[in-house]
C-alpha cells in the first residue's frame, strides 16, 4: 500500500476543466490529486524564421512554476532574468512531445503557443502538463479547421505519465512524497495508438535493471491508457475528429 | 449605463476563497468581474541586509500576468530576462500599500513575499491584487502571531479600487473596455478609518480638473468601504485581530 | 520655518540654462536649489513599431543618476545589467507627462528621445527633469517646425513640483533632508492652463487626510504656476509658440 | 550497410588520449569517429551550500560547443549571455550520469567540476563527452586518494553510447548524417555492472514501439560493453582502483 | 595649420573645476577644447575580496558616455543591459593608468571609486577622463590623509594625450574631426618625472612607421608636460603633497 | 639566462597545424611553447548593418579561454552571462589587427568570422592568436578567391608578439611566468613591411623608460620577422598570394 493509500498501478484522481480562461483559444485546468496546472494554447498567425515560406506550421511550449506552488517558495526565474536548466529541460519535452502527434503541414503557417503554468504542484507537472496541453491543443487547433475536406491537424492521442521505483517496487504516477523517495525516475509519453513518444528515465540516486525498466513501462503503458481515456471522454464530440482524414 | 449594465457607482461582483493553496502560509483567489488574481502570503525568518538586527521585519510583493491571462498573449518576463517598467512599478506599489498597514516591529525580523499571479485579466489588476493580498497577508501573519500579549502586527485593513473618466462621467471600478476609453485613470488605496495611502491619477491622453479629481476621490472612497467590508466578512472572526492592541 | 528658510509655500531658487550641450537639438541644464539635471531632446526620424504608417510621433524618456550625484555612491545601472524599479517609474512618467501636451499627429512620424541626467541630487529630481525637459523639448521641437501654417505641435506649457506633509504641515518643493522627514510624499504634473497631468502620493510611513491632499494640491498648483512663469520668461519670443494653431 | 560502411552493431573507432592537458587534475581528448571532446575535471576544495557541514561532495559538469566545431558556425553563449536549452540539457545529464557512479561521501567535502568542450562535432557529443569525463574523473579523483584504507570514491565505470532507428533498422553510435535521418533518437548510460543509469529516448518525429526500444537497449548495452573495456585498457593499472573497497 | 587653427603641438584650451560636486569625496569638471567629462572620486572603507586582509588598496574606474553627449545619441548602457567592449576597454585603462601613481599600501584597505562621466565628447574622452581624475582624487585623497609621519598615498603626477598621424602629420590633442580622418590614433599616459605608463597606438586604417611611432611619442611627452604644469596650478599647495615621503 | 633556457631574444619553439578542423573554411592549431589556440576562420555571406550596399566585407573575432586552460580554472564567460573587460579587449584588438591586412573592397560583402579559442594557456595567448588566426584567415579567404585577374584580399603578412622587462632586461615572448614578474607588458603586432600595427604598453606596475620601450620594439621587430618567415614556410605555395596584385 502506498502513502496516499493507492496500489502500485492507481493513478491519482484526475479532472480536467476545459475552456478554464476567457481569452485563450484553448485552456484546460488539468488536476491530477494536489498538482494543478493551467495549459492554454493561442495560434499565433506566424512562425519562426526556419518556417518561412514552407507551409508548415510550429508547436512551442513554455512552462512555470507559480512561486508558491511549491512547499518552500521558487524564486521566480523572471526574477532571476533566466530560466533554470529544469525548465528548459521540461518546455523542451512539452514542445517536442505535442508536435510529435500533428500534422504540420496541415497546421499550415501558424504557431501554437503552449502555456503551462503549475498553480499547485504535487509530483508530475511535467506529464500533468503534457496531458492537459493536448486538450487544449485539441480546443484551439478546432477553432481554425474549418475545411472538413482536409485532415485533422491532430493525428493521434497523447498523453503522459510520471513511474518510478519506490521500496522496491514499480509504481504508476509518483506523487511528491514518493518522488523524493523513488531510486529511479521515469516520465513516459505515449500515443493513441501505444507507440512511444519520449521516454526518460534516470537513475541518479541508484542505477536500475532491465527487469525494473521493463516493469515501469508496462505501468506506464496502462496508466496512459485510462489517461487517454479520460481525455476523450472531457472532449466529446470533438474527440472524433483527432486523427481524422477525409 | 455603463458596458456591463452598472451603475456609476457600482463595483463588480466580488469573490475572495482563502485558503487557495494548499502550501502557503496564506493564500486567496480573489475575483472581481471577470478579472482572476492568485495571491500568495509566504512567511521567510529573514530579512534584507538594511534590517538585519533591527528587530523590524519587511512586505516585499512581486507581480506577474500569465501569458494568456490577456486578450493577445503577453510575452514572459522570463523568457525575456528583465521584468517590464509596468511590472516594476505595480509591484512597488503592492508592497508600499501593504507596508503601509504593517507594525513592522511587531512582525519581527521576517520577511512576507506577496506573490500576485494575473490568472486572468480584465481591467483593475493591480487594485484587485491589493485587496486580495491583503487577506491572505491577514492568514499568514496569524500562523505567526502566538502571543495574545503583543499588538497584531496588521494595524489596519486595506484595499484598493480603481476610478476613471469615461465619457465624461467619473466611474468606478473599470474594466478593461471600460478602462481603454478612459480619458483618466486612477488608482486609490485607503485604509479601514477611511485615510489615503496612495492617490495615483494619470491624464496622458487628457489633462483632467481639480473638479474631476474631487469626484473620483469621492467614488473612490465609497467603493473601498464596501470592499473592506467585504473582506471583513470574508475574514470572519479573524478580523476581530486586525489593529487589536492588547 | 524650513531646514532651509523658506516658508511653507516657497519654491527653491531655480535656473534653466538652454543650449547647455552642443550636439542635442536641445538641450537645457536646470538647477533647483542642490539639485542638478541635464535634459536633452533629441530628434529621431522614425518611429516605435507600433505607430508605424499613423503619421504619429512619439515621445520617450529615459533617466539617470550619475554615480556621485548622490550622498553615498549608487551603483551604475550599466554595470548592475539593468534598471531599477524607481527607475522604470520615473522614465515612464515623465514620458507620459511629456506626451501629454504633445500632438503627436503634428509632430509627425518623429521620436523624440527625452534624456534626463541627474548631476547632483537634493530632492526632486523627477519634478525637475520634467520641468527642465520641457523646455528642451519645445527648443528641439522648433527646429523641425518650418511650416506656420501648421499647429505647432506642443500644444500647452507642463511643469512638475514635489509637495509633502513635514511635522504635520504641508510644504512646496521638499529638499532632500525634509523628503526623508515627510510622512507624505507627492508629485503633481499640471498644464498651463491648470488642469492636472498626475497626481501620485504616497503615504508608505503614514496614511494621509484627504484634507491634506486638498491644501498639497493648493501649494502645488501654485508652484507650478511660479515654475511655468519662469519657462516662459526662458523661453522668451519662443514660448508664443506654444500651443499656437494657425 | 551503414552510410560509413558499419554494420548496425559497430561503434566508430574510438581513441581516449589521457594527461591531454598540463594544468587540469584530470583531462583527456576523447575521439568517436570524427567527433571530438576535451573533459577536462577540477578538483575544487570546496562544496555548493546545500552540502556545507555534511561532509559530501559533489560533482557538476559543464558543456560547450566551440564555434566551429559544427558544419555551420554557431554563436558562442558567451556573446548570446545565456545557455540554450539544449545546453542546459547536457550538462544536466553529464552531471547526473557521473554522479550515480560516485560515492560522495567518499570523495569528501570537494566538488569536482566536469567541463566538455566539443573541438568537432559529428553526432554523439553528449555521449562521448560521458565516456570521456569519466576517465579524466578518475584520473583527477586518483590524485586525492592517498588513503588506501578507504574506499575509492568512484565505486563502478561508466560510459554512454547513441543509439537509434535509421531506415526502419536499430543502429548503434549515431554519425551526424544518420542522427538527422533517424526517426529515433536515444540515450542510453550503463555502469561497468550492466544497470541503466539513462534512458532518453525521442520519437520526435515518429512515435516508436516498444519492440523497437527493446532492439535499441540491446545494441547499447553490448556497445558499452565495448566502451568500457576501452576505459579500462586506457586507465591500465588505475583501472583497478574503481569500485575498490578496502 | 589644423582644422581649429591649431600648431600640431598645441593642446586645446583646458579648464579644471574642483569640488564641482557637493557629495563626492573628490571631483571636477575638465574641459578640453569642447570635451567635458565629470571626474568623481569616491572612498569606500572596503576593498575586493582578493586584497582582504593585505593591509592594501585598490582603485577601480568607471567610464561613460551621457546619450547626447556625442553628435548622434548613443544608446544608454544601462537600458541595453551590458557595457560596451569600448567602455570595457577605457574603464581598464583608467583605472590602471592611476593605480601606478598610487602606493597602495600607504592607501590602506579602502577603496577608490573613479567616474568620469562623459558630458559632452568631442575627441579625446579617455585621456581628459585620466587627467581630470587624477585631480579629483589628490582631492579624495587628501580627505583621508592624516597622519603627516606617513608617505602621502600619491606618489606622482599622471597625465593622459592623444597624438595621432593626420595628413601625414603627427599632431598633438586630436578633436573628433580630426580623431575621424587619422590614420593612426594613439594614447599616451606619462607621470610627472616623464616616465611612461600606457602606450596604445593603432593603425587599423593604415599600419605606421617607427619614425612615425617616434615623433608621436615627442609630442605626447611635450603635452603631457604641459598638462602636469596645469594640473599643479590648479591643485595649489595641495600639489606639494604629491610624492612627499616624510 | 631566462627561466626556461632562452636567451632574452628567442622566441619559443611554434608549431601551425594548417587545416585542424574539418568544418571550417580555415582553420589551425598554434602552439607556441605550451600555449596552445585553436583558431579558425568561418565565411558568412552577409555583412553588418553600417556595411550593407557598401560593396565592403568585414572581419569579426572572438576570443575565449578553456575553463580549464589556466592553471586554475576559469569560470566559463556563458554561464556568468557576459564576457569580462579582458576578452572584450582581446577581441577587439585580434579584428583590429586583422583588418588592417585585408583590402575589405576586395573581400566583397562578406564577413569573416575569427574564432581564437585557448586550450591552454601559458603566456602570449593573444598574440598567438593573432598569428595563428593571419594563417586561419589566409585559408578561407582562398577558398572565396576565384578570379585571378582580382587583387587578393589579404594585403601583406600579419603576426603579433610580447615583450616585456623582467629583472630590468627586456625579454621576447614572456611565457605565463615571466609574464607575472614582469614591470612592463607589451604586445606587437607589423605587418610583413616591417610597419607597426599596434603598440600596446603597459606599466601598472612600474612606469618604464623611453630606453626600455625602444629595446622593446627592437626584440618585437626581430620576433615578428621570425614569426612571419615561419607563417609563410606553412602557408607554402600559398604564402605567394598574400598581397597579389594582378
Amino acid at each position: 500500500m502506498r502513502i496516499d493509500g493507492r496500489q502500485a498501478a492507481d493513478l491519482r484522481p484526475i479532472s480536467i476543466t476545459r475552456h478554464y480562461l476567457k481569452h485563450a483559444e484553448g485552456s484546460v485546468l488539468i488536476e491530477v490529486g494536489d498538482t494543478k496546472v493551467i495549459c492554454a494554447a493561442t495560434i499565433e498567425e506566424k512562425v519562426p524564421p526556419f518556417l518561412k515560406g514552407t507551409g508548415e506550421g510550429w508547436i512551442t511550449a513554455e512552462y512555470s512554476l507559480l512561486p508558491r506552488s511549491t512547499q518552500t517558495r521558487n524564486i521566480r526565474e523572471a526574477a532571476k532574468g533566466r530560466l533554470t536548466g529544469r525548465t528548459h529541460e521540461i518546455q523542451r519535452l512539452i514542445g517536442r512531445a505535442l508536435r510529435s502527434v500533428v500534422d504540420l503541414k496541415a497546421l499550415g503557417e501558424r504557431t501554437v503557443w503552449i502555456d503551462c503554468d503549475v498553480i499547485q504542484a504535487d509530483g508530475g507537472t511535467r506529464t500533468a502538463s503534457i496531458t492537459g496541453a493536448f486538450v487544449a491543443l485539441v480546443d484551439a487547433v478546432n477553432t481554425i479547421y474549418t475545411d472538413p475536406e482536409k485532415p485533422f491537424p491532430i493525428k493521434d492521442f497523447l498523453a503522459a505519465v510520471s513511474v518510478g521505483v519506490v521500496d522496491g517496487t514499480a509504481v504508476l504516477d509518483l506523487c511528491y512524497a514518493e518522488d523524493s523517495a523513488a531510486i529511479v525516475d521515469m516520465n513516459i509519453v505515449m500515443t493513441g495508438n501505444g507507440d512511444l513518444v519520449e521516454v526518460q528515465g534516470t537513475g541518479e540516486k541508484h542505477p536500475f535493471t532491465k527487469a525494473q525498466l521493463a516493469e515501469m513501462l508496462t505501468l506506464g503503458e496502462r496508466g496512459i491508457a485510462e489517461l487517454i481515456d479520460y481525455q476523450k471522454e472531457v472532449l466529446g464530440e470533438l474527440s472524433w475528429k483527432v486523427g481524422r482524414v477525409p
